[in-house]
């Protein structure tokens, strides 16, 4: 084209270099645009004939340009394409224009004749209009390109506000961690791998962490505080390590200690702290594993030798998934029926032997090994089978109920329900751990996933450099509002954990409710966050070098053991179904339900119009309008699941049935309640953080995660008439704005988790 | 208490054992709930004082009954229980007065004393009156007990259906993937696992199965549609063996044959086929994944010998990840750039040996082992890197572009963007193979995930059977919805290979454009199943042995390769913006976004109240509503998205920032507009059904399908007025009562699939 004498006669001809360099280019143009164009140049009543017929000679898509001349074209084009960029003129027509000029065309076209070129470029269409930029030579300065991490805080006081009082103790494991002698090992060997984490747990112990929690007359460290703490860290390393920890000094420890007495305190807990004495949890069966009650291991007593019968009566009554069975424990505490004269008194706890130190086992114990799990493949979980096996009746853990010296049953605990649920809330600190171990992975993949994504870079405008995907706003949308939510959880959970510490009977419902829930809320994030760290990492997620691999296979059961999610979300709506009624049980016994629909109506009617369509910025971050949309949201749902129950239950329903079809509505009362605990324990800290810098972030993760979570219930919102559609509208472009916010402090933000660099060990960071 | 005189003096005192029974039994009950009761029975004015004082010692906490009487309780209150259950006189008032005349009280409790007591039981609220039915002793008849699997289809029947007329084909790959030959291997061990992959490959090469797409002449099958089948079937085994016979006879063999000409055909299409050349597709480098139009590889052309040098010129630009490599690939189809005399023509095609038959590497190749991955653990993935490799001028695969005799570059595509994307276009049946393969990983887990909640039983009414997990409305809510989604996919993959397979030149971006999004969404679809899966069945779901660890792990990595899923939705969305142009640039060149916006506002208008707030069944279920939903969101989303790259644009914004801050959009207008397809496929589908009985259950499926799918957008359609609230909750409730009935054929469903027992055994389901 450009060689053509006719270009050289009517240099204006050069106005149409531009539109026809895109049409070459356009990877989507299809002969019927092709067409159209042909008659747009038809049409171009200012050229002559000539000049027509070889314009539309060169949109023949049978005699394509060849590729080296649509090269030289470019070269001619990008001439002016800097000028006119400058210009601020993108259109295709316009830098044509600009070209005509460069090469002093004679012959004007006037305004009609640009309209009418126009048109052809209209063609093009929008996606087109992006070619107009491919002309520059000069580097595209763009606004995607030119964000960058930059910390508004200090990295340190953040680190600090986080660890709290617990600072010491989680830099002392992190320094251990840090230790050569915890490395990584890499290899497909189960055998090895579980040998490792034994050695692990021996180096723990000998530091004094296994006996953390244990009373320091038993050789403990008489701080139950320092013990989740040492949970919380050590899930920055491997977590078949806290697992395998966990089993041996809280579960197995725990249950000598908060089930039995004084005499198994004495016999058990200090072996148990030095890990002298390794050991199990049997309490899941085959059959039985949320519906714990129905165990069927027998544990039937001999008036004869005052002893146990410990049985395993059937395939479904082995004891299953047992964590350190396997290979190392030597005894267990063993959850069965207590049977006396032929009567059944109940789920109660047993110290049984498993195997000697030389590892043969004891006389009736056959253990199985489970074999690979799809993670946590360095603990050694195993099924035990119990075939008669006798323990003296000192080996029964006592506290909630005993045998006396005439072999009678007695226990403080008239029912054998409540006993077993008071033996339960005891161990409830199981389900505190748990969570915070997640936080702790969750926290490790976000750290890989946003360092990777602020050094990743990937496409980019032409001719510039690629850009870091963490620039890009569906990747800020994927992480940043799960780096809000481990914020979140963070805090919820040393809320709980205070809770916990500083316990007092009459708190206890309300604990192992709020334990609960928060662990189910924080796992399933854990589950969640994992998942989109592996896709955001794309191919270097899927390698087990970069560590999300094990994170999120690890931490993957811990949805489900120590209560399944489910079946626990449906604990916390009973619990608080329960608690609705103490509400209002001192004012008035009749009409409670009706009383409190009827308040919830009012309430909608009450419900200011002006404020359902408020959208302003102010108004959405402010706290008392989020945690009024958290609380209204769950005492409605509250109200309205506990109608459906009593609807049901009135009209004849089995109790059973009627929670059946109320259960979906159940598990939603749960994460309510769940989901305004931790609102409120984030807005508590925004406000009682000094640090201003510190403050002004935690603010706007603490928006981040009010209004992601209004967004992920916006239907209900929108159901109820609490907001309306301009309103979720705008608390999404708000959500998109504080993305693109912290996406600029999100590595210092996970720098404050201050997770040391070898057990984070990710190449793709490095 | 039963031993009182009191009691014998005045049995009407026994109408109280019922309340104290649940007082004593119930776990949650608070001391001051319990005080509220003594002041109640304190004010029971028919007692006398001693009687008071009596009843009112039996509820101090600090003197609980011994666990022997409250069993004695028990067998009192279950004298009457049978009998008031039959009554229908469920309260424990009601079912203490049946006591109370079974001892034949003389003193009368009237009305008022009734209702006095009635009071008493009301503190025990809504839970409590669950214990009611704890006395009964004959067993409970629950409406949750008894549903069960029926099925109201023929499985064979249904069966036929799906297949279609690929049965022959899947049924021959199923025999033989029943073969003793391909039971899995219980390894920890790299290598043991790949080197059984590759001679499964063998097995399969044997059978013709992997030249089954190559031309005839070459010793090929001739039909693309059974190479479908056959990666579909072979994706009820592992998942390893699928990726590497992909790698083998899609990627590497398709790229020759797609990519090359004639003289490429005849030398390597047989011997690929047979696997007698195993080969790789080395395109992703460690820098470029899914930009791979940026690519550093060189392949710089030598006019002296007539070569190309082919390079690794940084780390970046090594190749990652390439399957085959590591071990087995003797020769790689290597993208690279081409440079002639210094000028770049962009990416192009190389066959290049990477190692002989001894698997001594060539020379000027270096390989490394990527080593153990999240999964995929059969294939061997390596990395790639050339130094100066120098291939003859015929294996450049020249069907789009080649060197000509005097060195020149020359191809029928000017534009080196075009020619690129052209290139890819042809290799888009990975796009294909790669959903079918995850459609089948997600069938395989709900087979399991399903007959395991068939047949698991945990929690039941008191004294009654434990119910099958499956029963229970949440774990419906979990399963039954993805069940729906395999059935939708199943039909809209097939249509999408139906595409593909009678595809003209014109119909290539639109089918490009549905490959993508139907990847997409059924990757992510497989993951989000899977994972579902995993928790439905538990611990057992986390035990390697039971095929969920692995049918995860493996096909993770689908929503990374062959294109990231979220790049590849909006590649979806910009060849949607695409097709909007053309559907209206014939109509009216300008206004374009204005006339349809203002289009899109008319339809509001003409939107019918009554039709927004109908919850008729018939409506919701209404095949021509479902679809009318589904389309107005896909046009309201597709020109909000217009319009707000419009406004961008019109402001001077820079293309690639225009298209990040619309990049959320974007990626639901993939979506939506995948979602849309697929429930159109779903629905044809239906109305040509036959058979009355599957036609029948699958309108359920595609019922449930559809419901879902707006539910899950439901914020979408509140927000924008097309429904009211009342209409979304009718749809929450037609989804539960579409997945209880559904539950019912799930089995046989699930059993539709004819998935080889061999294949699936997963221990939990046996």
């Amino acid at each position: 084209m450009l060689s053509s004498p006719l270009l050289t006669n009517n240099p204006s001809l050069y106005v149409f270099l531009p539109i026809y360099y895109a049409v070459w280019c356009d990877a989507v143009l299809t002969p019927s645009e092709i067409k159209t164009i042909q008659q747009l140049v038809d049409k171009q009543e200012w050229l002559s004939e000539e000049e027509k017929t070889f314009l539309l000679s060169q949109l023949n898509p049978a005699t394509p340009p060849a590729p080296d001349e649509l090269k030289s074209w470019l070269e001619e084009i990008q001439k002016v394409a800097d000028q006119a960029s400058a210009d601020k003129k993108h259109g295709l027509v316009d830098i044509g224009l600009q070209l005509a000029a460069l090469h002093e065309a004679k012959k004007e076209i006037n305004k009609e004749a640009q309209q009418s070129l126009r048109e052809i470029e209209s063609v093009l269409g929008v996606i087109s209009s992006e070619s107009a930029f491919i002309f520059n030579a000069a580097q595209r300065k763009t606004i995607t390109d030119q964000q960058e991490t930059k910390a508004s805080f200090d990295v340190n006081t953040m680190a600090a506000l986080l660890d709290g009082d617990q600072a010491d103790i989680l830099n002392k494991v992190k320094t251990i961690l840090s230790d050569p002698a915890f490395e990584y090992i890499d290899t497909d060997n189960l055998k090895e791998r579980r040998e490792k984490v034994l050695e692990w747990c021996h180096l723990l112990a000998q530091q004094g962490f296994g006996a953390m929690a244990f009373p320091k007359e038993y050789g403990g460290g008489g701080s139950m505080a320092n013990y989740f703490s040492i949970m919380e860290a050590l899930s920055y390393h491997d977590l078949s390590l806290v697992i395998k920890f966990g089993v041996q000094f809280g579960l197995w420890g725990m249950s000598v200690y908060f089930l039995g007495t004084e005499k198994h305190h004495k016999k058990y807990i200090k072996d148990i702290g030095t890990l002298e004495l390794p050991g199990c949890f049997a309490m899941t069966e085959t059959g039985h594993g949320s519906n714990v009650k129905g165990i069927l291991t027998t544990a039937t007593y001999d008036h004869e030798d005052q002893t146990f019968v410990i049985h395993t009566p059937c395939e479904e009554a082995r004891k299953e998934y047992i964590g350190n069975a396997a290979l190392h424990g030597q005894a267990a505490t063993v959850f069965a029926k207590l049977i006396i004269n032929g009567i059944d008194y109940g789920v109660s706890a047993f110290v049984v032997p498993l195997r000697n130190k030389q590892g043969i086992l004891h006389p009736g114990v056959t253990i199985k090994d489970c074999g690979r799990k799809m993670g946590l493949n360095g603990v050694d979980n195993g099924v035990i089978y119990f075939d008669n096996v006798r323990v003296p009746k000192d080996e029964m853990l006592d506290r909630f109920a005993g045998v006396d010296e005439d072999g009678k049953f007695t226990s403080p605990i008239a029912s054998d329900n409540r006993r077993f649920f008071t033996m339960l809330g005891t161990l409830v600190g199981g389900r505190i751990g748990i969570p915070r171990s997640g936080n702790s992975a969750s926290k490790s993949g976000l750290t890989i996933a946003i360092k990777y994504g602020d050094q990743r870079r990937q496409f980019g405008p032409e001719h510039a450099p690629e850009v870091p995907i963490l620039n890009y706003r569906t990747h800020q949308r994927r992480l940043m509002p799960l780096l809000a939510n481990v914020y979140a959880l963070h805090f919820s959970l040393k809320y709980l954990t205070d809770r916990f510490i500083n316990r007092s009977e009459e708190d206890m419902q309300e604990i192992e409710a709020l334990a609960a829930g928060m662990k189910s809320f924080a796992t399933w994030n854990t589950t969640h966050t994992l998942q989109e760290c592996r896709e955001a990492c794309g191919g270097k997620g899927y390698l087990t070098e970069n560590r999300i691999d094990d994170l999120k296979n690890d931490s993957d059961i811990y949805t489900t053991f120590e209560g399944d999610n489910t079946v626990l979300m449906q604990l916390v709506a009973k619990s608080r179904l329960t608690e609705f009624k103490q509400e209002f049980s001192n004012i008035d016994f009749f009409g409670i339900l009706n009383y409190v629909g009827s308040q919830a109506k009012t309430s909608i009617k009450e419900m200011n119009p002006l404020t359902i369509r408020n959208t302003d910025e102010d108004h959405l971050l402010d706290p008392e309008f989020q945690l009024s949309a958290f609380r209204y949201r769950e005492r409605d749902i509250l109200t309205s699941a506990a109608r459906r129950l009593k609807k049901h239950l009135d009209s004849g329903m089995d109790s059973f049935d009627a929670f059946n079809q109320t259960q979906y509505h159940l598990v939603n009362v749960g994460h309510a309640y769940i989901e305004r605990i931790i609102l409120e324990q984030f807005i508590a800290q925004v406000e009682r953080t000094q640090d201003k810098a510190c403050k002004a972030v935690l603010k706007k993760l603490c928006d981040l995660f009010a209004l992601s979570q209004i967004e992920k219930n916006k239907g209900w919102y929108l159901e109820h008439d609490y907001m309306a559609g301009a309103k979720t509208k705008a608390i999404r472009k708000l959500i998109n704005k504080l993305c693109w916010e912290i996406r600029q402090e999100a590595v210092p933000l996970v720098d404050a988790f201050k997770i040391p660099e070898s057990c984070l060990s990710a190449p793709i960071i490095k």
